[in-house]
């Protein structure tokens, strides 16, 4: 259970890319394709589906392996592109939901209700 | 700090969400969508950089905090898209670590070195 | 109207790069980051909206410019990489038609109805 | 020859399509996604390539293939979601060169030189 932490697994992402001498491959540019090219193959496994079927895929035996899959696929490059520029991630999204909690004030305070935003 | 870990950090994205009603938008379709439309402005960061000027991204005050602001927005859409579907980001990864310990033999071991693969 | 076709179209885009220096930059790996990029901007306009919505877009008067400015830039891109490389892409897609033609046999000559692939 | 036109193409796509009942999934939305990923699977090509290593793919007879129906796979999409909202993608595109030209003068004319722009 204690592996179950973000840093723990950065640390472990980094020790495996180490003793294969990954390093040289894994420049801050590579690991933003690499994580750009995961997003998209897990998109790949929604492009077809109605949003109905979407929400289903985990009832799914076949499917259901696949998502998980590609979601630590994004989250590995993710933690190694964070590693690789010393950038905390659970940091920067705290102060980014911060921000957002006074750039998107809750409806019914403004009247500005009901219009999604890019966040 | 509590407010630092993984599951605490999509407690409150849900929150967010729920408070301005915008789980309507919310279907594992469209957060795989927009995962992938936030890693591919990441991406556009470095697009046009050297290797070598990619590794030093942290270091230009205007390009900095564009970069966290970008992780930032990866990171929450991987977590909301973990929490539509049920999914344990941090046991999918520590999973697939495993399974890539097997995988990817360190070199030496077996002679097949310096190939470095999708993982 | 002689200006409308891919190759003159292809030759106008590369004659703006080199006026302009760009070459350096115009690697191979770097076009086909800024497509990817590009395919995303795409499809971000649409990752909110329903199906039903998305079948619309071209109805808004502020949407529809910003559609077709994004399709000029994935199709910029793509030539400009085909134009790297050497490829004849209006070739490499009447290649894969023929291909999928074969592939995909038209439902009822065999009973596989109704099972979109991915071509 | 006659074949290798893109409103050629773009109605044999329609018809390839439109024969195996595949509409009801050729939503924008959907085809924007497709777009996407079939980019993202191009670049993945690339991912761990040096500058020069991009350069020379067409070289390798493994990898030739690969990028050219990669290449094939992008335009498909690209003019099955243009055939969708009917939109010209080549006036669209000539239209952006001709923006382009008064957006970023030729160097020399004005002093700004070197400074690649996302275009």
């Amino acid at each position: 259970m204690t592996e179950l932490d973000v840093r723990t697994l950065q640390r472990r992402l980094a020790a495996f890319a180490d003793a294969r001498d990954w390093g040289q491959y894994h420049t801050p540019k590579n690991l933003a394709s690499a994580l750009s090219v995961e997003a998209a193959e897990l998109l790949e496994i929604f492009q077809w589906l109605t949003p109905e079927q979407s929400a289903r895929v985990m009832a799914d035996p076949e499917t259901a392996p696949r998502v998980a899959d590609e979601v630590a696929d994004v989250l590995a490059y993710l933690l190694q592109f964070c590693e690789a520029l010393g950038i905390d991630a659970l940091a920067a999204l705290a102060a980014k939901i911060e921000r957002n909690e006074s750039r998107f004030p809750v409806p019914g305070s403004t009247g500005d209700e009901d219009r999604h935003s890019s966040e």
